[in-house]
C-alpha cells in the first residue's frame, strides 16, 4: 500500500423493511443496500460525496480488503488521502445498486415470494431512477440531508444526472463523466447482442440457472468481449495490439488464437464469466437502455433540466466512441439553456470510454481542482 | 423486372481435377467453382470484368433466377444493361469463392479424405490469395487471358488488390471499394467475438454439426447481429431507429423487444441463421483477418505495391467506420509512391460500410464514368 492509501476498508450493509416501489410498477418487499465509506463525515454533515458505479463495478470504490490480494477499489487512483477526491477532506460513500451481484439485493438473493428459491430472472427490472431512490433512502439512514457532490462515470454519470433532476436540493454539485443523456441506437444494439448471447445460452435456463447448478458462461464471455471492444478506442487497440501475432508463424486455424487481440478478449471474457451474474448483466444493460430523462418532455433536454439547481461538472474523452463528447455537449447545452453553473472539459485522451477509470494527469488535475473548489465552500 | 434488367440468369459450374495448393500448406484435391456471367465476351476477349464477393455474398451478382421471387443479385443496382457497369459493353463474371456455402466447394461438400462425410470443420483454411488463385484458374478455363477490370467491395476489394499484386499482367484496372490493406485490431476483435459465439454454441459440435442434424443458430444469430452493427453508421442507425419503441409504453423486460433496433437486429440474425453455414462464416472472417499483403514487406505498403502495374480506382465512404476512408488513403499513398495511375474518391454518404452496396448517385456516377473510360480503351 502506498503512503496515500486508505488502508483496509470494510463493506457495510443496511436493511430496509419498507417496500420500494419501482418504475416498472413492481416493488421490492424489502431489501439490503451494501456500501463503503472513506474519510470522516464532518460535524456539519456537509462533506459527503456519493460515488455511483457503472456496469460491472460495486460499492468497493477505494482501498483494499484485509487479507485479500488484488482487492483494490475500482476508483482507488482517484479517491484516498491526498488524492483528487481527498478523503482527508471528504466523506466518500460507495454504494452498490439493487440488482447487482456484489451484495445489495439482487437476482442471487432469496425471493420472498417463492420461499426456498432465489430471484433469478424474477428479480424486477430496475432503472436508474430506482437506484437513485434507494441511494436516497440510504443517505437518510446515514443522516445526510445534503451531499457535497454526486460523482459517477458512464452509467454512474446517469445516476448523478438523475440526482440533479429528481433530488435537486439534496446535492450541491453533480459530477458526470463520460456519460450521455440516453443511449443511441448503436449503444442499445450492442447491449441487445450481449443480452441475446446470454439469454440464448442453453445454460441460462430462462434465468433460473442457479437451480440447475450451471452458469451461462458462454453468453457471459461473448457479452464481455463485445463490451470490451466498445470500452477501448480503435486507436488504443491498434497501439496495444495492432496485428501482433501470438506465434511468429501463422497457424491457419479458425479456432486457435492467432492474434494477441484474440487472446486478450478471450482472457477478459473468461475472467468475467467466473464472477459476474448473468441476470445482473441483463438488468444493468436494460437500465442503461431505459435511461432517458427527456422522454417525458418529448425529447427536450433543456426542459428536462429545468428542475435542476445544483452546479455541474461534465467531462468527456476525445476517443470515447461509446459515449462520445457530442453526447456530453448535449447535456452542457441543456444546462446552459437553464442558466445553470456548468463546467465542461473535453479531455484529449487515447483510451476511449475506459479513460474515465484511468489516471490521466489532465483528467485527474481537473477533478482535483473541482473538488478543491467544493471543499472551499464548506471549509 | 425493369427495362434495364438482365432478365433471368443461371449459375454455371466448372470442375477442376488438379489439386489446389493453399497458403496454409494444405491442398484441395479437386474442387468446383460456381459462377455466373452477364453480357457477351467480345471477339478480342478484352471486355471481361471479374466481380469478387464479400463476406456473405456469392456468384449471384446481378439478374434474377427463373421461377424464384426475391432472387435478385446482390449488386443488381450496379450491373446490367445501361447500368454503371453496363452489360451491353462488358462481359461480367460473378464468382463464388472456395469455402462458401453457395455452390463452390466448401464445408458442406463431401470430403474425399473421409468418404461419406462432409468437410465440416476439416475444410482447409482458405485465404484471399487462395481465392484469387482459384479465380485465375477459372479465367484460364474460360479462355480469358486479361481482364478489363477486377471489381470488389470490402473483402471483395481485398481480392481485387491481390489480383493487382500477384497477377499484375492479367488485369488492366483494379477497382477496390470500401476496403483496407489489412484488418485493424478492432476489426479482428469483432470477427473473433462472432467466431466465439459460433464455436461455443453447443450445436456447433466442433464444426461437425451436420452429422448431428443441428445448426448452431444461436451463434450465427449473434455473429450476424454484431456484423450488422459494424456495417451501419452510427448516424444512419440513429436516423432509422433512434430510440423508437415497439410499443407506446415501456414493457420493463430484459428479454422482450422494447426498441425497434432490437427487433431489426433479431430479424437479421434469424434470417441469416436460416441460410448461412457456420463453418463458412469462420473461414471467411479468418480470410479477412489474414489478409495483409504488406506483412512480407515488414508492413511497408509502398514496397508491397511495387509489383503492381494496372490502373486503380479506389473509393471510400465518409461514415464507414469498419473500413474508414483513412484505410483507403493508405493504399492510395502506396500506389502514388509507385507512380501508378490511381483515382480516388471519398464519398460523403450516411450509410456506413453498407454504402458500397447501395445506389448512391455520386457513387454510381463515379463508377459509371470510370467504366466508360475503361470501355473507351477497347472500343
Amino acid at each position: 500500500m502506498s503512503a496515500s492509501s486508505l488502508g483496509f476498508v470494510t463493506a457495510q450493509s443496511q436493511h430496509f423493511d419498507a417496500a420500494l416501489p419501482l418504475r416498472s410498477g413492481a416493488r421490492l418487499r424489502d431489501f439490503d443496500i451494501v456500501y463503503e465509506t472513506y474519510g470522516e463525515l464532518n460535524a456539519e454533515r456537509s462533506n459527503a460525496v456519493l460515488v455511483c458505479h457503472a456496469l460491472n463495478a460495486s460499492h468497493h470504490v477505494a482501498g483494499c480488503y484485509e487479507g485479500q490480494d488484488k482487492s483494490e477499489g475500482w476508483w482507488d487512483n482517484l479517491i484516498g488521502p491526498g488524492k483528487p477526491l481527498d478523503t482527508d477532506r471528504f466523506f466518500v460513500i460507495g454504494v452498490n445498486n439493487l440488482g447487482s451481484c456484489f451484495g445489495s439485493t439482487g437476482p442471487m438473493h432469496a425471493n420472498p415470494e417463492t420461499p426456498g428459491r432465489v430471484y433469478g430472472a424474477d428479480f424486477p427490472v430496475v432503472t436508474v431512477e430506482d437506484w437513485v431512490d434507494a441511494q436516497a433512502l440510504l443517505l437518510a439512514r446515514l443522516g445526510i440531508s445534503q451531499l457535497a457532490a454526486v460523482l459517477g462515470g458512464s452509467l454512474g454519470g446517469m445516476q448523478a444526472l438523475d440526482w440533479s433532476l429528481r433530488y435537486p436540493k439534496m446535492l450541491r454539485h453533480c459530477i458526470a463523466i463520460a456519460t450521455a443523456p440516453n443511449l443511441s441506437a448503436q449503444n442499445i444494439a450492442f447491449n441487445e447482442v450481449a443480452r441475446r448471447a446470454i439469454i440464448t445460452d442453453p445454460d441460462f435456463h430462462g434465468g433460473h440457472f442457479y437451480e440447475h447448478g450451471v452458469v451461462p458462461k458462454r453468453g457471459l464471455r461473448v457479452a464481455r468481449m463485445i463490451g470490451h471492444i466498445t470500452y477501448l478506442s480503435d486507436d488504443v487497440m491498434e497501439q496495444k495490439f495492432g496485428r501482433k501475432m501470438r506465434e511468429a508463424e501463422l497457424g491457419y486455424s479458425t479456432q486457435d488464437i492467432e492474434f494477441q487481440i484474440e487472446s486478450y478478449l478471450r482472457y477478459q471474457g473468461d475472467k468475467f464469466s467466473e464472477y459476474f451474474d448473468a441476470n445482473t448483466y441483463l438488468l444493468i444493460t436494460r437500465a442503461l437502455d431505459y435511461f432517458d430523462p427527456a422522454r417525458v418532455f418529448g425529447g427536450d433536454l433543456s426542459r428536462t433540466f429545468a428542475s435542476a439547481s445544483c452546479k455541474f461538472l461534465l467531462a468527456s474523452f476525445s476517443t470515447d466512441w461509446r459515449f462520445a463528447p457530442a453526447r456530453s455537449r448535449e447535456i452542457v447545452k441543456a444546462l446552459l439553456d437553464n442558466r445553470l453553473d456548468v463546467s465542461y472539459a473535453e479531455i484529449d485522451a487515447p483510451h476511449g470510454h475506459d479513460a474515465f477509470l484511468l489516471d490521466d494527469p489532465r483528467y485527474h488535475g481537473l477533478l482535483r481542482a473541482y473538488f478543491q473548489r467544493i471543499a472551499g465552500e464548506f471549509q
